[in-house]
């Protein structure tokens, strides 16, 4: 398989991580999102990915699969085990609405793209886009953490490091970069303290990227 | 089942349509969310669905679900006919991919509590807020009709309605009320006029809600 993915997008180190966690090999497609006014944008990309944003995954067949969430969602339908998701629907419905609240709700805001919106076409500087970024960051977390408030861990639902973990690590991540506070959510920090000692999620952190820099 | 709404949210349309798919019975929770401040704020609420957003589904359990794509795999788990998603892996995820695009990529940036940011912390007028808004819808749509090149209709995904129609109308209706062009996306208006007749959509439109006015 290929990932077109970038060290810093935490939708592709989503991917990233739950191809490690589902002991999958993979072949990188850097895409420089900043390089050339964004290698997303290209036509050849568009192709593959009308969304012009990573990640994509290339199947093994040829076919291209946009947006984090659904790649993943392909992945534990094609590769059971180990499971991404809980047996039970309401559990896995559970662990899908904290992913989502991740995935819709904090993570698009913050995406590069919006943040140039926000500077290019209204006039907002850096410390003013800062403040957005850590506004829904703040927002966010905060849900994040009472959705686990029943948990009682290691990881964020459960003994075993699941969908909810794979979108929760590259969102801390984010937060840590941008210097939002993170110490509100013992929770949650808890959850990486247990993810970000296996494998999976070490050799995911955008610092291990090829292309980081 | 009992179902957190407000007429115009289009998260919760996509709830009420899928529900209306599926045949499920419900009782209407209305959630105002502009009086009082939002009632969606409130701690009462909240305890229900912590991101203080609708829609939220209590199951006959009395479980809470938050997330409109959450609610909706929770449905088609425990509720499969009919199938709101396809049964090939790649298939499912080209769909999952359509609807992501919506609730990740569009919806969210132009949600009521984002706008109201723009306006009160960012002093964007309503010229500025509303191009804004027609931007990300121009950039969302041409993505989702790019993703359709290759589909015959007349629904998204072939001849039955499915999770791409469920998140597409509500988006299309969001367009046309903010007056954003639709005619450049013909494979959408194709899936929006054989979704339009169907009970299940007519019925879970906004102006046939009774919470509307």
């Amino acid at each position: 398989m290929k990932l077109s993915t970038y060290f810093r997008s935490s939708a592709a180190w989503r991917v990233r991580i739950a191809l490690g966690l589902k002991g999958v090999a993979w072949t990188p497609d850097f895409i420089h999102l900043l390089r050339g006014g964004g290698e997303q944008l290209r036509p050849e990309y568009r192709t593959r990915n009308p969304t012009g944003l990573v990640p994509t995954l290339e199947t093994d067949d040829g076919a291209a699969i946009a947006q984090s969430l659904a790649i993943i969602e392909w992945l534990e339908e094609t590769h059971p085990t180990p499971p991404l998701l809980p047996g039970d629907p309401l559990a896995r419905a559970r662990v899908r609405a904290f992913a989502l609240t991740i995935a819709c709700d904090i993570h698009p805001l913050n995406n590069l793209r919006v943040l140039r919106y926000l500077g290019r076409e209204m006039g907002q500087d850096q410390a003013l886009r800062d403040r957005w970024y850590a506004h829904w960051i703040a927002e966010g977390l905060a849900a994040l953490e009472a959705m686990l408030a029943d948990q009682s861990g290691p990881f964020c639902f459960g003994d075993a490091p699941g969908l909810a973990d794979v979108c929760l690590i590259p969102q801390l991540g984010n937060a840590r970069r941008m210097r939002c506070p993170v110490e509100p959510y013992p929770k949650l920090l808890r959850a990486e303290a247990a993810a970000c000692v296996l494998p999976a999620f070490a050799d995911a952190a955008p610092d291990r990227q090829p292309d980081a820099g």
